[in-house]
């Protein structure tokens, strides 16, 4: 499957240059600036002691989500959201996936009465910022529950988190399944799979659209076996940032 | 697997009772009020003559659709989204996730410059109503079209209509993969997942989401066998409310 | 009066074909889909026990109303006031005549410190529309009291419930008082006036409208003897709905 | 019936003091500052040549109104709707209402393709609100056309105003019908009705609301009969202002 | 510089004509209608006792200001924000500088717990309305002050007036500096600049803007050498508004 | 004034470390990320060719500006105003100082029928962030308009950059005129100026604010002296970033 070279020299199974600058943010208790490619995300995980009133004395934690874009991240500038008065469906469906995918690896209990909020603002898009967004929310999340611990807003025993998770697009061009789309792979596919997958190789989600036309089991079996392989990479690059010094072995 | 008995009565791999009134409304192009057991859906297909302006002269029509919740269709009232002033994320989710099908079976060349509103209001709601709307609506875009081509505003030797669509919700209970969830065994499931298929058998979306514990691939393939299952089934029941005569034959 | 036939064959005294389908709602406490001919409302009335902050502790109930339209109710698709962000000023003003009716019949002290929400959706319009939501939402109310009553929620010697009430359109076209006015004579009326009128014949509100021109002292006359006529009529289908063992002696 | 003295000194079937001060606004081509009592409403009349687009082209003008009470007109301070981003049912149903009323008397023909805006703006609030704003609306209705005319917007021989039109506030207050509510009045009355009533006496508007108890047809009458009276009162101040000279001889 | 004589045949370190009419509203604690010639503000001030649940029991006070202009105070009607549904930035703008100008002579200790609203609603605008607000909100803050004295919301020892407090416009025109701006000179000033200045002659805002060309150290010298005589008058015509008796002296 | 040493070590007359990344993205048509110590802030410059309908045909070109900060670039989180559903005085304040600021250097008309938005998006907060917004805005601007200029958008004889702009904070703490203030100066202090100064020396904006105490015109002397030697200095950034070659002279 593999031969196949594309526009920018990748073969069908490689991810395209993946970095993740953890800690970039001075502020907040987590973050990490990704990329895939040219595709660039400043994920930030918010910690604050306390649950939303609907959930306190419940012994439970929070993990929510929000997805962004700044306005001129694409090629053409789009509105702001907040100029607008409204947040587009786009968005919402976003924010939720990335929420899902990240509280699929949190016990809450283990948590405790704390909320993390993670913010994923798309500094510049070029396909593939919601799996950008997941793979880099979760190093900021493992940070931001370090920080917890420390501070003793955590239990010292607790281990709210059960696994890593990542992210990655699949879809079919040309009748060619392929990883790791950019924007330009991306409006010509005519399939389009989100796939997010624990550090196990578990399934979080899958997310298959038919874009062009409908797909079949095998079309869907050979995208998955795709997705499969990238996160494994991804989980390998999550582990690096979260564990520099280990990271020679690594890789 | 169809051993198990439900709450309901039913087998596993067995929808609720099907029903579609088609026509129900008198006033729009296209009409259905479709219900999988207690979830009841209106969904309306309004045929404008024209396309929004940004389309204009592309010779291509346009497809969209709305969905919607009545505020007591729930056991408990939710209050409207008209009230709150914006709409909330999971209904812009279905919205253009019932878009989206619907489209995958429509040639919008051979539609012409025409546009197809569909609207999907939930009545009552018991578990699955966003696939029940996709199989509503798909009744109701086909009298819309046929009522297009009866007033000539669709070519007479056009096609519009390229497959039939039908969606069914999937997902495992107590480790038990099973069809068409209603409410109570909605929120018990570890995995939720919602195929659409066409007449052909073919997948135009398979979103799969792990609520509860993160799932395999031989789960997937599970619940996508039971979702093909379940789609032939529904396929036969639009058939049947579409073409009345010939219906005594296919059940 | 009553020797003019209208388009539908009526005579100016004549109400439409009136149905009431109680309790078409498997959720709400009270319910009832009301046709006026083809106009069709689906009526829930929601009991929660418990007041808004505001009103707690004064050992009343709180009654309030809600009406909208689904888009295609009518014969050209108008926008979702949740899609536009704001409520009209014609929904506002038909929910707050609505809430007022209602609350004319309901003693909130016997009520207690319970709380009614009536939501009227219109599921198909063809002219007074807001009549014949006050009109179904009198039977899902007496529905959700007794709901309310049984389940202990309001005191087994309270009264909660004053009187019956209905409500209808009369207006004047071609310088002809008419009952119950349908769609195509709506927008011909001269003068349209909605009346809300209880069981003992009390007027609740009486809104007149010179549509077309000025109206004198005597055609006010006879629009109010032709609603009072009409709503007699519908206080006697009300009553045929909560009672249908009565109903046969009193039809 | 006018035996009985009211708290500010009135008889029932007695108005206010009633001032128009005439083209207070030195920016809008017609205005006026009325009051009844405490009750003051500054209406502007803006005139512009041009219709909206939905009109443009039919040889007919359009006239509407908006309402609105500043943020201290009343004894308690109530938040801006444009603060809370929405306007309220309230406001709506009065605006709706003043356009509705002076469209009455305006015949859009005669106007031509122009556009009246009347803003209605409650500075002090004493109860009457909406029936001050419609008697002043009319008068500052009445300059912008003389405007309109002026500047040969409008043709020399058009007559776009038909009648005048005022309207004043009715009420039962223990049992007693009373002309002009004041607020302490108001919030007392049993039945509140608000009337319309053209130059040549008849009615544009009747909205009579039961706040308390239903009320039946002798009562209406009597309500009428007062507005009557009041509304013939109203139109000869109107008749002073806009004709100062003439007004001598009236008074 | 004095000799240069306006459109208006004002001086160029001349005001317009100041009325300050105390006491306009009779439904709040201290108001005032303030003109500078033919802008026209009413500014009212709205006591309660508590403040806001962020600031409960901190000992201090909150003094907040809104600033709004009537649709038709200007020469050409513009939209009104709430029906547009959000406030511009300008309003925005206008209502913190007020709210700023006013809290900078409040010593929200000596007010206690109470909360003071400021509304600046222009009935009539000809340049300079934001300087006429704060000017005529001092005003009525110094009555709503007295009011919460005499009604024992304010400690009998306590001085919560630190000082007066007003503004005046200046700008260059044609190269000429001139104090308090009406429109037609505003539009065509080359630097423009709102100034606010306490009683005792400090600054509390200097917001200098080049709207045509950029200015040098000394242009903005004489601008405040203008702007501080303004304020100087405008001090005493305060001060003769609150103290009339004392004001036969002051001028 | 310089020997007083600040909490980051700097003397009172002295700027933080300045950077500034010119083309830092790879999307629009001109961009730098800016940094004035920890604040961070993404300026970029989109190109379009025409402007907005109600400017069409004038020969003129627009410029207009937006601000925003990302949800976590502050200490503690706060709500996107995306979310809020409304953009706050703030932000629109902001937008409004960086769009009047850049329009100042801009000839419009040489810039012919071109839009440039410009977006400032503060990425990380530690005070001035709208000044750093405006210094880097001005480098992506000059970058768009260079681009406009080789796309032959702009006439090659064409000079739309009259001069450059920068701007810094003053403010008085503890009686100490300083320069360019981070958070925690700028919380602390009694008087807080924006100053927006061309290259050539001129003022744009003065936005003094005495957020403790009132000032007098020596402090604003001192403060605007400071001001100006920040802006050579800034002058002197945006020229080597601009021009690289020469930055081994200029600096």
């Amino acid at each position: 499957m593999s031969e196949i070279i594309r526009a920018d020299g990748r073969t069908t199974d490689q991810l395209r240059e993946i970095t993740i600058e953890r800690g970039w943010s001075q502020q907040a208790e987590g973050s990490a600036l990704i990329s895939f490619g040219r595709t660039k995300v400043l994920c930030t995980a918010s910690f604050t002691n306390g649950v939303p009133r609907w959930l306190t004395g419940k012994g439970k934690g929070w993990v929510t989500a929000e997805y962004s874009m700044l306005p001129r991240a694409t090629n053409e500038r789009s509105d702001r959201e907040s100029v607008k008065g409204r947040i587009g469906g786009r968005t919402h469906e976003i924010s939720r996936l990335i929420g899902r995918s990240i509280r699929a690896v949190v016990d809450t209990k283990a948590l405790g009465e704390n909320t993390i909020v993670l913010d994923c603002d798309v500094l510049q898009a070029d396909g593939g910022t919601r799996t950008a967004a997941i793979t880099g929310a979760y190093v900021a999340l493992a940070d931001a529950l370090a920080w917890g611990k420390e501070h003793k807003f955590i239990g010292q025993r607790a281990t709210p988190l059960i696994d890593s998770v990542s992210a990655v697009s699949v879809g079919i061009i040309d009748g060619e399944p392929m990883l790791d789309l950019a924007y330009v792979e991306d409006v010509r596919a005519e399939t389009d799979m989100n796939v997010v997958v624990t550090g196990r190789g578990l399934f979080v989600e899958v997310q298959g659209t038919a874009e062009g036309a409908p797909f079949d089991r095998r079309e869907l079996g050979s995208l998955l076996d795709l997705a499969e392989g990238g996160c494994r990479d991804l989980a390998v690059f999550q582990a690096s940032a979260l564990n520099p010094d280990a990271a020679s072995t690594a890789s």
